[in-house]
């Protein structure tokens, strides 16, 4: 055990103290683990839209003040009772969603929909007591989802602990802790193209071309990305993306321009944009017979998904996807292994590195559309 | 070679010289098969629903005078030109699809939409020539879906027929032509269900017991079926069906009905019934996580299917299927087989038997909703 083992600890964090406001780098105090809940160093996270939207706080209930951050790569620094599975020491990427292991989800070969630890947004607080481990001054600083990586040590359930390999590098397998995993994952746990086959991708932001990470690698012959932003596309070569598609370049709507350069219908298509028109042109994009669909992208609330009920019976499949199916602490150590055996690719993943001081940097890169990841390093 | 090979056959058929109007009993000629065609003698025939809707012609393009009739068993009489697979004496089922083995789908393992031979409800000819095999004095007499089995004798693309033990009765397996089979292959080829699990059918007519059936044979534990006729009920429960849902029962939504009834949701359903309300409550009373949605009905042309895109996201799958995903010639052989061992019953899907002369009973039954399938023999 660390000296600090059971003890309150001092350090930085980036506190978004209003919604949209830069973040401030505050001294916290970290509260000592509770059952269940085991307290991490953070060495690096990076930046995923999610935070960004939560910190706009449109349209959402706004929590604050409150510690952004759920893509991160740590080092165990104490636990609490009950953990059994991590020690100090033990290297962990904290995931936005849980595994128990003991609802019924859990359970479940197919679903990794946790009841128990499944994300929530709107909670800032931990949920053995309802309390936050954060505080500056005796003044709670809330949470988001569970993980609040935007500081030097965190405190996460052992649920939303993936332990991995302690030779991974943190700061590129950090990235596995949301995006990349949601993206490979759409493709090659759920939407499983075969080799040889027709993929396309809708959206080339880090989560698109994380699905097309996924096609490439299941051997996918034609990777066709579809998005409004032509800026997007010669940096998609590097994920194996080889053909492109820009709905504005077309008057007609773009799921009859691919099932008229497929011969009726991609094999699998991936949408991961949110966006409702897209989402319905993913489905209707994909060929009658044997097309399975694949939704990732999260729409607005009044989302209405519409199709005629024939594109369904002509044996097309539509499934959605949280997480890309992977079970945090049962899957993602092997994601990992598969960074690790230079299967799967994560450099070209990460544009952008800054040190924690310039964390609001990696905000602006991302409104601007500049960056895939920006990697954060918590050590100056 | 039967003596009347390469000869036209005069037979009884029963005509449908206009829309809605008593079949009649005629006798017509049957020109021999032509290429890749094979001519059949039919023993026994069932009515399906689609017979009735093509009849009543109610929306469609009317194809008149026509013969009926796609739920069959027959004996090759005689084959035409290029026809290996069949010789005369095999016992045949007809199917209203068929299988090339030659185009995209036929060589896909998960599609069975033949691009040839795929149902074409418009067309009243032979695909190879254009022309019909049916006239009276000359005069032609369009078919139906390729099958034409209201007459003593029909010519059928060798894709369309299924070649079977030739042991089976062919007065009880002939139900596995279209309705049972499609109702059957749902539920054991497209949705799944586990040992266990719990299954909602949406429709209790003769392809939605059929489905329940097949989740009987998979070992489903809880087969609720949903219907908004309940004497439909009391028949139900000899196809395994062992819960009852009848959405007018209630004043919420039927699938908040079922997933309070299964803890969230239930693991997979099956929609027979083609009315889009009832769609999307099979599509949304699944679980989250694992549960997927199987659409059989066919819907009216301008149905909309309508969900909120949280539903798909929320790890829900929504899957279409024709015929039950089973390729005519390749597939149907095996599922005789089901039947020959017992695994499948059925002797309860047939309510009544009358011979070919009163075959406009068969109809009357049907739309009274008295029967769910009515053989009729051929020979008097």
């Amino acid at each position: 055990m660390a000296s600090t083992a059971g003890k309150v600890i001092k350090c930085r964090a980036a506190v978004a103290w209003e919604a949209g406001k830069p973040l401030v780098i505050e001294e916290v105090e970290v509260a000592p683990p509770q059952a269940m809940e085991v307290r991490i160093k953070i060495l690096f996270t990076s930046l995923c839209h999610t935070d960004v939207y939560f910190w706009e706080a449109k349209g959402q209930k706004p929590v604050f003040p409150r510690i952004f951050g759920h893509e991160a790569g740590g080092i165990v620094e104490s636990v609490g009772e009950g953990v059994t599975e991590l020690a100090p020491g033990d290297h962990v990427l904290p995931v936005f969603t849980g595994e128990c292991k003991d609802c019924a989800h859990c359970k479940s070969e197919e679903s990794n929909m946790c009841t128990l630890l499944r994300i929530n947004t709107d909670r800032g607080v931990m949920i053995g007591d309802g309390q936050s481990r954060f505080s500056i001054h005796g003044k709670p600083i809330y949470h988001f989802v569970g993980t609040s990586t935007f500081s030097e040590y965190t405190v996460v359930h052992v649920g939303c602990l993936a332990k991995i390999n302690p030779n991974a590098p943190l700061d590129k397998v950090c990235v596995l802790s949301c995006g990349i995993s949601t993206g490979l994952g759409a493709t090659l746990n759920v939407a499983k193209p075969a080799k040889g086959s027709s993929v396309a991708i809708f959206g080339l932001g880090a989560v698109g071309l994380a699905a097309a990470e996924g096609a490439r690698i299941a051997g996918a012959s034609r990777i066709i990305g579809v998005d409004v932003n032509p800026r997007r596309f010669l940096e998609a070569k590097k994920f194996g993306v080889n053909e492109f598609v820009n709905p504005k370049d077309y008057q007609k709507p773009v799921q009859e321009v691919l099932a008229e350069m497929t011969d009726g219908g991609v094999d699998r298509s991936i949408e991961c944009t949110g966006n409702i028109d897209a989402m319905i042109s993913a489905f209707e994009c994909v060929h009658d017979g044997w097309g399975v669909a694949v939704l990732v992208g999260v729409p607005h609330k009044d989302a209405v998904f519409k199709t005629h009920p024939m594109n369904v019976l002509n044996e097309r499949t539509l499934k959605g996807t949280f997480f890309g199916n992977y079970k945090p602490r049962s899957d993602i150590p092997a994601v990992v292994e598969k960074y690790m055996s230079k299967e799967l690719e994560l450099e070209k993943f990460i544009t952008h590195e800054i040190p924690f001081s310039e964390i609001n940097k990696a905000f602006e890169y991302m409104l601007k559309g500049d960056s895939l990841r920006c990697i954060i390093r918590m050590q100056e």
